[in-house]
């Protein structure tokens, strides 16, 4: 993890001022033609440096850069190690969510809103075929991804086996779930896995669950949309949590 | 209420082929520049007609259609007298969801998606200030707009009155509610009132409230998405309603 990442070229740069995410400065190169960004730039009151073209490529290392690059505070990813301390130094049974190959942000953010609402101590997304931190996720969670933690794990079999040796319960929502979920014990230390928007939990994930916990639906409609899901199961959780 | 309503112009026809809106047939005027929608009607199997361009100046009342009209289903309206009739019809005590000036319309979608799932009999909304059925409400409500009745109402305060003396509990959501939404009585006729994304419930319309659930909240960023909020209730009541 660095402190900075940087934007490359011209759509991207206009795109990331747009998206009004947290621009350091941008570097533009000396000649280079770029009077929209930099007025874009200037009205958002973001500093503008002019510098050699060279510089420009030592730091894309020979990618295209139309002669401008915004410097932009890193998006941190956490580990599970430190949402598992953030819970202990709050003496709370750790609450995990696990978001098993989600693909929408809008998804993503609202889960993150509603996480930081019960007091989720981390959200844990795979690294491959999954959303991952964007400013589309940052405007849907209302702010809430400056606040909850995300760890972004390798493999999530792996990763489940360890949370199970830290005697966390893992709970899946799925469909076709033995248990409906209001009648489920959610108490204690949980991981909450919520799958993908159309294929939901894969397979070897749901096989690493001990509980697997149905919504019931009485409509035409046979499913719920996973951010809804995900917020019906998570207030259940903290329902019982807090006994009320 | 018609059975057929007009969409007219070049952008708004080709994005009405475009959201899969039923279309019964595209209009398009001889001689005009439409080759993009008429081959986008073709390969969506659409009826195309050429026509006088006479016609589509009085269909479209003098607006500027640019050649081209899409010939839609109307969006079709219920009434509240429906609503009760379908909830006497099934031998259940009346579900019903109040919008009280939502505005989005991936809020709105997602609320008729959850409504569905947890047999909601219909939803009102506010003929001014509000949302209104439009294809990108049908899109996010994953099809559930084809069967949830939705009635569109002047006045809502009066609107509440006539539903009271049909002895339904009035019940709102609000962040300032006096009870948390786990421990109240949601049994029997019910209106669930969901308030406008950033001002919630309004003054008028909360006094007419009988009970105002509060859902607990242990975050920093203090508010849930409006269709969050309104699943989490859905679900409270329908899980009342079925002892689960």
């Amino acid at each position: 993890m660095t402190d900075e990442d940087f934007v490359i070229g011209r759509n991207a740069v206009t795109e990331t001022l747009k998206a009004g995410r947290s621009v350091n400065k941008i570097l533009v190169a000396n000649g280079s033609n770029n009077q929209k960004i930099i007025a874009l730039a200037n009205d958002l009151k973001i500093i503008v440096e002019f510098v050699e073209r060279s510089k420009l490529d030592k730091i894309c290392g020979g990618k295209n850069h139309q002669g401008v690059i915004a410097q932009v505070a890193a998006i941190q990813y956490s580990t599970i190690e430190e949402i598992l301390e953030i819970a202990a130094s709050k003496n709370e049974p750790p609450f995990i969510i696990l978001l098993d190959e989600l693909e929408d942000p809008h998804n993503f953010g609202a889960i993150l809103r509603t996480a930081d609402a019960v007091g989720v101590h981390g959200v844990i997304i795979p690294k491959r075929r999954s959303v991952s931190l964007n400013s589309t996720v940052a405007k849907t969670s209302a702010g809430a991804m400056e606040y909850v933690k995300v760890a972004q794990v390798t493999n999530i079999a792996q990763t489940l086996k360890i949370l199970r040796e830290e005697n966390l319960k893992i709970v899946g929502g799925d469909m076709e779930g033995e248990n409906i979920f209001g009648g489920a014990d959610l108490s204690g230390g949980i991981v909450l896995v919520i799958g993908n928007e159309g294929k939901g939990i894969r397979r070897l994930t749901r096989e690493n669950c001990d509980l697997l916990l149905k919504i019931p639906m009485c409509g035409k409609i046979n499913s719920l949309n996973a951010s809804v899901a995900g917020a019906v199961l998570m207030y259940e959780i903290f329902k019982q949590r807090n006994n009320f």
